[in-house]
């Protein structure tokens, strides 16, 4: 059979001699790969796809591991954004409240989410505190430092150098365009707004670029292909990046503003027609900028924190009243880690949902012959370690112990033989679960052999199907094994996970949802 | 008169109703202007161009106001660098030392340029400690956090998911390709490196490009349009950004290399021919940055702090013994901040510079008819400060309050009235120095009056040519004004400086050369 591009195939094979399974990093590099490379061998099969290469390395390649995965990519062009206009929002912000945004996944899903796809979202009862702006930006990410600072008040100064610390109005625009790299999140977080006047408005310069495309296609071309000079001075900086207004992506989608007039420098690159036709493009954008209808108002009161794209949305403000008082505390972030930790978020969210549908599919399932079911087993015995008040990475080892039993396509387990399924649980939870859960986990079934031998009546204690199973387990530990697990780094933790292992065989006892555990489970996760 | 394109003249007049004179930032949005802007009148004199505009606006442009600044703009493009290959390097890298890289501007300007123009420059002799290599990047710009921490060890780790924390040999790469903004700079401190091997390679990423565009234009031009998928994943992390390899701004120069295979995730928009074609060049650029030629080969040993362009040139290292200990500490951070650096500390050289031309110039002219020149005048006013042990502002003051006496053009200093010298001093010291420095000096001839009144025997102490200029300045001040006087902020020091003001005119001291306060004056600049 026929392959794609052998150096495009070869470079994907995921085998872990080319790539490490955890990160995906490949081990190689192009060009270690031989001139004139062929697939001597390749054929598919119910598993994936086989090639033996003509420098004799194999790859599989899983059934559908070429498949665009859900929601990859960057989500930086306006392929990946929902543009819009201020109806859009008729029926409200894209917002939360900051106590539900800490405590529910599925709220800061949504949060994130919107800051991706609209370029925004308000987090409202964020106390209105100093400082608090830059615990915000810790839930997804990292603040900038900028000469501004780590952060910076926004309320009116004295002899301010920069406009935005005056009580003016100010047209929409994106902040920063002499920095590159331009900070590519902002936050504002009031703390106090008693103004007459000083409300917030907010303009998707993607739309605005899109409008400009549609209505004038060469005042669009010619604000893309032009770099114009921001600059910034004052005593202790002088910025200057040199950038489009209008930046695309090669293949000519809309992929970041930087619109500042405040901050532009002398253009010097055109003149003549060029220059008469960049400054009427420039207008006719502004313009656009200004459409009543693309501009978003609202007020932020105290509490209230704005997370804004600012490669993409202008935001503004109205002049205010001085003697009212107005305090916004202000810090820059980057969308690239916003979207790792929504990322990260659903992943954890999707395998936590997969847990529970284990949980409640096969986990109904008989238990080896105990009285339990397997998911009651486990509920139990998370639920005797959060009863002993334990750490939560051993009320969740405790919890899921057994996953290795299941054999469910959803969480891809192979089925783990009665010897190794701590290895398997332990192995596929490393996606998800630093080492405190993981290897207590891992170590379960060696902490039964090891207790066998340091206690003597432990044997005693075993159910009839666990003493069968210590046999195909490798029996008793010798005291030689004993004293190596012992001294093991989580051998401690592993003993008291099979106590309570040992323990949850109990039909009379009842047991806990899976929900009520994955508040827990997903702290541990992030 | 003809003027060039309204818009364009009007959105750089220069008048202070336009704009905030001490940062440059327009006060008006470009849409604030009016439809059919015409200029009304326009003439051209020795001062520059007048023109009466026709919603009324009076702009006074001075001769040589749109003359292109020396060495603006963002030098991010192949355009503003210089591309090397390893034996441009024969005679020595780009180095100093970090003990006269903090002491003396002129090493710090080198480095600095260097890894704006080469790409890199080394700091040798910064201790061999924990966490110094975030001081070195404090001494131009912000640390960028990212999911590897503030800071990065860079050494053997067991079980390490990323590459780097092995003892493998690297080919040449830039860093986190998956993020965007990616970091533009990377820092590497060797903390030790004991182990055979593990030397330190570098490649002109931009050089490597060039090469590719000038051997083979197809596969340059198929690299720089092809948004390529770079992808992170880990535990915590999930980083994604599609950009091509070869970065080119809206005019084609090379801008940004994005160049690490272990980071590349499945291309899914090219099939067929296109496949092929793209990676055939990818292979070709690969094979380019490996040609012995391009690479530089080094060793950096402890106390060496490598500082490189991570948007521009490719890092790589040999592999090493892990018997040996190796032990680099890493950190990011960005290349519009060490540029913004870099000017202002030029800057700062060159008004240091106007101010010693003037001191050995005009400053060898009388004083007012006192017995020692102007110069010798206040040189000996900072001397006396440093003798008095004042705090380096104060010493600041005193060398430099009469300043305003000076015509200098190199200064675009008014010529300042006997009323207003202080005033004129303080302005232009305003561009450099904060208000400690400039405050004094602005006060100093109030402080003079002020003394007449709030001290009897003051007076007596004036030289003759003192008391002649106290009737232009005002006389004593009335028992209110001095009062008010007083309660200033900056009052007392204006009075310290005063006081040696009236002693530094005695011909018979010696005084000390302006460079003995240069370093001074540089630290207080920045």
């Amino acid at each position: 059979m026929s392959v794609p591009n052998p150096y495009w195939l070869r470079d994907n094979c995921p085998c872990t001699e080319c790539r490490n399974p955890r990160s995906g990093q490949k081990r190689f590099q192009i060009g270690d790969l031989p001139d004139g490379l062929t697939a001597t061998e390749a054929h598919r099969d119910e598993t994936g796809l086989h090639v033996l290469w003509s420098d004799g390395h194999r790859s599989h390649y899983p059934t559908g591991w070429d498949a665009p995965e859900e929601a990859a990519g960057d989500h930086r062009t306006e392929h990946g954004k929902r543009l819009w206009e201020a109806a859009d929002f008729a029926r409200g912000l894209p917002e939360a409240d900051w106590s539900s945004y800490l405590s529910d996944p599925e709220e800061r899903i949504a949060v994130l989410s919107a800051v991706r796809r609209s370029g925004f979202a308000v987090l409202r009862g964020v106390p209105a505190e100093e400082r608090q702006v830059l615990a915000v930006a810790g839930t997804f990410g990292y603040v900038r430092d900028t000469n501004y600072g780590e952060l910076f008040d926004v309320r009116v100064e004295p002899d301010a150098v920069n406009f935005a610390f005056t009580d003016a109005a100010i047209a929409p625009h994106t902040d920063n365009p002499y920095r590159d790299p331009v900070p590519t999140l902002q936050l504002l977080h009031c703390l106090r707004n008693e103004a007459a006047g000083g409300d917030s408005g907010l303009v998707d310069g993607f739309r605005a670029a899109a409008l400009l495309r549609e209505e004038d296609p060469e005042a669009f071309a010619l604000l893309a292909r032009t770099p114009v000079p921001f600059r910034y001075r004052d005593r202790t900086a002088d910025l200057a990046a040199e950038l489009p207004m209008i930046g695309l992506d090669p293949r000519g989608a809309i992929r970041e503003i930087r619109f500042n007039n405040r901050s532009i420098d002398t253009l010097r690159t055109l003149d003549g027609a060029e220059l008469d036709a960049f400054y009427a493009a420039y207008r006719r954008f502004a313009a656009i900028t200004l459409r009543p209808e693309l501009r978003l108002e609202f007020r932020l009161g105290p509490g209230d924190c704005l997370i804004f794209d600012n490669t993409r949305l202008l935001h503004a403000r109205t002049a205010f009243e001085q003697a009212g008082g107005r305090h916004l505390q202000g810090c820059y972030a980057d969308l690239d880690s916003l979207s790792s930790t929504l990322s990260v978020l659903r992943r954890n969210v999707a395998a936590l949902d997969e847990l529970e549908a284990l949980f409640a599919g096969e986990g109904a399932g008989e238990y080896l012959g105990e009285a339990v079911t397997m998911a009651e087993h486990m509920l139990q015995a998370g639920q005797l370690a959060r009863t002993a008040g334990a750490p939560p990475a051993l009320v969740a080892a405790a919890l899921l112990h057994d996953i290795g039993h299941f054999h469910g396509s959803g969480l891809k387990l192979m089925a783990g033989t009665d010897n190794r399924h701590g290895d398997t649980a332990a192995d596929w939870l490393s996606r998800y679960f630093p080492t405190a859960v993981t290897e207590p986990v891992r170590l379960h079934v060696p902490a039964k052999r090891y207790l066998c031998t340091a206690e003597p009546d432990y044997f005693a204690k075993l159910s009839p199907a666990s003493v069968h199973t210590l046999g195909l387990q490798g029996g008793p530990m010798t005291p030689t094994e004993a004293e190596e697990f012992a001294a093991g780094p989580f051998a401690a933790d592993a003993v008291t996970v099979r106590r309570w292992d040992e323990a949850a065989k109990d039909p009379a006892v009842g047991t806990p949802a899976f929900a009520e555990f994955r508040p827990l489970l997903l702290e541990l996760m992030s």
